[in-house]
Order: structure tokens, then C-alpha cells, then sequence
């Protein structure tokens, strides 16, 4: 019904649209400048006049989403002009995450610098979801008291798995957990502390990817291998997280390396995970890096990605892990002498998962900070 | 520099822009029309004006793009309009292939009926590319000679082939051909008849994924494999060719089944062509099908990939294989209990990496017929 487009009543959330665009790109601009940006910078980068710029400034400083800061040195005559700075004591997101063998919860703020971090080191196997889930909501009360004690305001939770999640956060399966079906926000927000946060839930390996991706920066095209009991993966193709159709990319511990090998949890014989999982690390059979390197050559046959980043529990392991990986990538890959594929440790090492959690918090204040105003 | 955009100068540029925007838009609206719309049905559909698209309808049937045709019957009072189809005796694309054990080249029309079609069965593994490609290149100008009799005009050439092809058409390597560094291009070219066309070279997978998603609809994801004495891959993810960084990806014929097992052509060993691929299957071992699924599983677990598309030798094979694969998909597929994974076989059967190359000559003409009514 196009008339509707053109009443009258429509115009209040056109503009109002039009502010919460404006507020983004805004805050946009401070984050993404390397000096500190005056209002009349930003109005010159942003093709906006210096009277909007300076409202909507002045909502994000009261919001506690900008902050004014000392002028960048200048050399000029004149008065230096304030500069703007993301603020350090605004909102701030809580990243979860829990493996087999480890409950952790950090709080980043909105310029990215962690600002809590906590983890205990447990065997969850034996603990059933909810139990598992109460020790870890606890850990992250902790997290969020003292960052709310720091002058922070945690803006919502973001929880990371080994495992299958749907788009509702629920958790589908989690083999290494022995989890089914687990709804995890409910779980999490039954803790008193916790209940009035948003929580989301995904997949570690796809976390950890998307923190690789944005906290550092780099490759558009990577695959990122989280190497933990299970072994998860995240691909980015073209800078964006691929997900696949059903959410469930990414189940590189259950490809197969040995098609009568040692049987998996799973109930398939000779996965990757059984070769190259952690507890086949600690085992005696030097197999983790061959393994990894046949499942890491299908990959790139399969999907010409030039980049692989080891993570989880191989970013302290990369240098032993490197050369046994290299030499079946040169071997198997049809493409190996035409273009060798670059091998690195995660940038965020074990954190990354964690971190590529609460980054997705603090990504969605920065993406609408209207809607965090309105709060 | 902005004060060029503004420039008089610039004024004519953006006007024939414009024409050869609103020239594809007819020709679309016409090509996807289930029934033969008359000029004003074109221009209710486009939001142009009756004597624009009058205009561009005139120059796209001089041009031989579309055609007049009977209007559709109509029950209401009034003459009726003329009507308007996409011509079957205009521009058409001339789709060719090698392969290790035949060649063929096919002539589709604008409406995307084959016209032509010609096939050699013959070793071409003896043979240096540039006798195969001229070979190759006298059974095209047999297909194009037939064309133009019967009133086709050959718009341009693709060829596929079992390799690696970099963007400027050169054939990296196709090493069932035993080829390495070929200009595909120039020497096709060099047979008398095709001087004077157009000549692209795309992977015989790409064009048989592309023909797969374009000529006959359907998924917008999924993996195509096709079966020859190599084996390559398709990827189509969300309706686009996946080509990977450097247009390498696909080769699931170099996909790892049996890590220890039958030496390959490329230097690696056991790799899935030596079990599923044409040769092997002539063999006694029944290992196909089995290999075959556990490189699927591969992708299945890596991309989530809800489709997969047996084309090549694989498409009459179809039944035969079917259940050796579905066992393995069952097996080895973390989420196959969740959803299982649809296998089919090719639409297009053994032709489709040709009729793939000739569409892409087709979709050039439709996308850009501006660029085809100035030559």
C-alpha cells in the first residue's frame, strides 16, 4: 500500500530513522579516526552540517558513548577545538564462553580494551547444563559486578559453545559437553544477577573467527581453527563470517583422516577431533599435526582459502605443530607450488572465542546507538 | 574531482548509460515473462514509459533480441497487442569442451534451446593442446557453419576445461590433460573460422555449476561435482559461483580419502580420483561410492551444504552410486540425523559444462544487449 509510505503519521519515524543512521555514523567516525576528531572534523568527514553534528555529539557524550577529550597538538593559530574520544566508561559488552575443560568470562569496553577477565578450570563433562551454566553465570556475575564497580554498564552477555546453536541460542548438540537441546540464555538469566541481560548465544569457532576478524583486523579470507577437546572452525570468505544454510558450517573435527580410524563420540570412525583433539595432543601418538594437516589440505583444495589461523589450544602450540602441518599442505594441496598457503597462530590466542563474544555486544551498541539511548 | 561529474561533457556518457540500463531491463522483463507481454505490459512492469520502451523495443528486435509474436489471447474488448518474445534467431552463444576423453561444442540461441550439437569421442591425453585445441576448434566452426545456416549469428565462444584457469584465460594447469600454462585463447583462436570471436576458458565444473543454477533454477546453494577422469567441483553458495581467492576452488579430486593410499597424478596420494574417477570406476575395486562419500561428508561438515549435484560420468551412474554414498553421508555427517543431505544427479546430464559456457556467452548478450546492438 504505497499511500501509506507518503501520510503524515510516517514522517516522525522517517526522521526518527534518519537520527539513528546519523548517531552510527557519527560514532563511526570518532571510532574509526586515529587522531581525535573535533565536531567540526567529524562534520567535514561526514558531509553532515556542524550544528546536527553537534547535537547528535552531544546525545552520544551524555549517553556515555563519546567522551571529550584534550584537542589533538596543532600547529595552526586559533583556539584548539575539543576533541572526541569512544568512551572508556560507557557501555560494555560481557563475552562467555564454556569448554570442556574451562568456564571464562572477560568484559570488554567500548574501545575494545578488556577490562575484567576471569576464568576456573573444571571438567564440565560430568556437570549437567544446568549446574555447568549456574557456575558459569556466577563467574560472569563476578565480571559484571566489578566492571559495574569500575564505572562500566554492561550492555548485554554473549556466550560462546562447542557446538551446534540455532538461531534462537539454542544449543542443538555440543558433543564434547554432552549437551542436547540446552537453552542456554534461560539457563544463564536464571542467574539473579544476570536476568535483565540480553543474552546470545554461537558457535566458539565462529566467535573466535569474527573476533580475528574485527578486534585485529587482516585477512578478509580465512579459515580459523579452534583447537580445544573438539575441534571447531569459522570461515570468513570475503570478510564475512560464512555460516552456512542451517548455521551449522565450520564441523571440521568430525572430517574424516582415517576412514577406519579410531572411532569419535560422534559415532563416525577416523575424525579429525580423535587425532588432533586435545586429549589426542596429550596422548603419545605424534598424529595431531599430520591430521590436521590432511583435513587443513581438503579445505584448501575444496575452498582456495590462502590464509589458516590456529587457535584455541594450537596458538601455544604453533611452532610445534607448524612444520608436520606444512609438509601435507605442500604435499596434498593441488595448488601448493603455485601459491603456498600462509599458516599463523590467532592474534587473540586462547581469549579469541571470549573475546569475539563481547565484541559482538559492543558491536551492536556501536551499530545502533539510538537504540541504546532509548534504553 | 568533482567538478567533472558536473561537466556538459559528461552529460552524453550518462544518457547512453541510462539506454543500455533501460535496453537490459526490457530484454529481462520480456526473457523472464511467463506469457509474450506487449509494449505496454513491458512498460506497467518497468515504470518506463510506453514511448520509451517503444523506442528500446524497436531497437532490440532490429537488433534480432526480441522478436514480435502473437499476442497472448485476451477475453476483455479492444484489439489486441502485439506481443513480444525473445528471439530464437539472434545472437547465440557457442559453448565448446575438452575433456581427457572427448571434445564438443553446442550452440544455444537466446531462448537457451540447444541448436547445435557435436561431440568426438577421442583420447586427448597423446595429444599437445595445440592439436587438441584445434581439433577442438574445427568440430566449433562444424557447430558455428550449421548455426549460422540457420539463421544464428555466434555472439562468442566459452570452452571449459578439467584445470585451473586464471582470469585472462590462460590454463594454469589441467593435469589429466597434462597441460601446463596454455593460452587456450589464441590457439582456439587460431583455427581460421573463430578469428574473429570472442574466446573465454572457464573450470568444466564452474560452467557445469553455473549451467546448473541458471539453466535449470532451483537450489542457491549447493555443491556440484562432476565425474570425468578427473573429478572437480562446483561450489554455489546463495546463488554466486564461489571461485575462492584466486579462482582455485573446487578440486575435491585432490581431496584426501585414504591418506596412505593409491599414488595421484599430482604428486599426493589418495587422493578421491583415484578412486571415484572414471578410471577407477572402469576398474574392479567397488570403492567409488564410498570415497565419494567421504570427501562429501568433508564439505558437508566444512559448509554446511544442504544439496549436492552428481554431474559428469556421475550423472547416468546416478542409482548405482546413490546408496554407497548415502551410507557414508549418514555416517560421517555431524548433522545428517538433523537433516539429511539431499543427493540428486545432474540436470543437465553429461552436457552441462558446455551448456554452461554457452550460456555465459547468452548472459553477456542479455545483461549488456547495448554493447551488442553497437558492434
Amino acid at each position: 500500500m504505497p499511500a501509506r509510505l507518503t501520510s503524515p503519521s510516517s514522517a516522525p519515524v522517517r526522521q526518527s530513522s534518519v537520527r539513528a543512521h546519523n548517531l552510527a555514523l557519527v560514532l563511526h567516525t570518532v571510532a574509526n579516526s586515529t587522531d581525535r576528531p573535533s565536531r567540526a572534523a567529524v562534520a567535514a568527514i561526514t558531509g553532515l552540517t556542524r550544528a546536527t553534528v553537534s547535537a547528535l555529539v552531544d546525545d552520544l557524550v551524555a549517553g556515555g558513548l563519546l567522551t571529550e577529550v584534550e584537542p589533538p597538538p596543532r600547529t595552526g593559530a586559533g583556539r584548539p577545538a575539543v576533541g572526541l574520544a569512544v568512551s572508556a566508561a560507557g557501555p560494555a559488552g560481557l563475552g562467555l564462553e564454556i569448554n570442556v575443560d574451562y568456564l571464562a568470562a572477560c568484559v570488554v569496553d567500548l574501545t575494545g580494551t578488556v577490562r575484567q577477565r576471569f576464568a576456573e578450570h573444571a571438567d564440565q563433562r560430568p556437570a549437567d547444563p544446568g549446574q555447568a551454566l549456574t557456575m558459569l553465570g556466577r563467574l560472569a556475575a563476578r565480571a559484571r559486578l566489578a566492571a559495574e564497580a569500575d564505572g562500566l554498564i554492561v550492555a548485554g552477555a554473549a556466550l560462546a559453545v562447542p557446538g551446534l546453536v540455532a538461531d534462537d541460542g539454542l544449543v542443538r548438540v555440543a558433543p564434547n559437553l554432552g549437551w542436547q537441546d540446552v537453552d542456554a540464555p534461560a539457563l544463564l538469566g536464571a542467574v539473579p544477577e544476570l536476568a535483565d541481560l540480553p543474552i546470545t548465544v554461537d558457535n566458539e569457532a565462529n566467535l573466535a573467527a569474527l573476533g580475528e576478524l574485527r578486534v585485529t583486523g587482516g585477512d578478509p579470507t580465512f579459515l580459523y581453527v579452534s583447537g580445544e577437546v573438539g575441534i571447531g572452525a569459522g570461515l570468513v570468505l570475503g570478510g564475512e563470517l560464512y555460516r552456512g544454510v542451517r548455521g551449522w558450517s565450520g564441523e571440521i573435527g568430525h572430517v574424516t583422516v582415517f576412514p577406519d580410524g579410531r572411532p569419535c563420540r560422534c559415532g563416525a570412525r577416523g575424525c579429525l577431533e580423535q587425532y588432533a583433539g586435545q586429549e589426542a595432543l596429550a596422548g603419545d601418538e605424534p598424529l595431531a599435526a599430520a591430521a590436521l594437516g590432511i583435513a587443513l589440505s581438503a579445505v584448501v583444495n575444496l575452498l582456495d582459502v590462502p590464509v589458516i589461523v590456529l587457535g584455541g589450544a594450537y596458538a601455544p602450540l604453533f611452532a610445534t605443530l607448524r612444520p608436520g602441518i606444512e609438509e601435507e599442505l605442500a604435499r596434498r594441496v593441488l595448488t601448493s607450488g603455485m601459491a603456498p598457503v600462509v599458516l599463523r597462530p590467532a592474534t587473540l590466542g586462547p581469549d579469541a572465542a571470549m573475546r569475539g563474544a563481547a565484541d559482538t555486544v559492543i558491536r551492536a551498541v556501536r551499530d545502533d546507538p539510538a537504540a541504546w539511548l532509548r534504553r
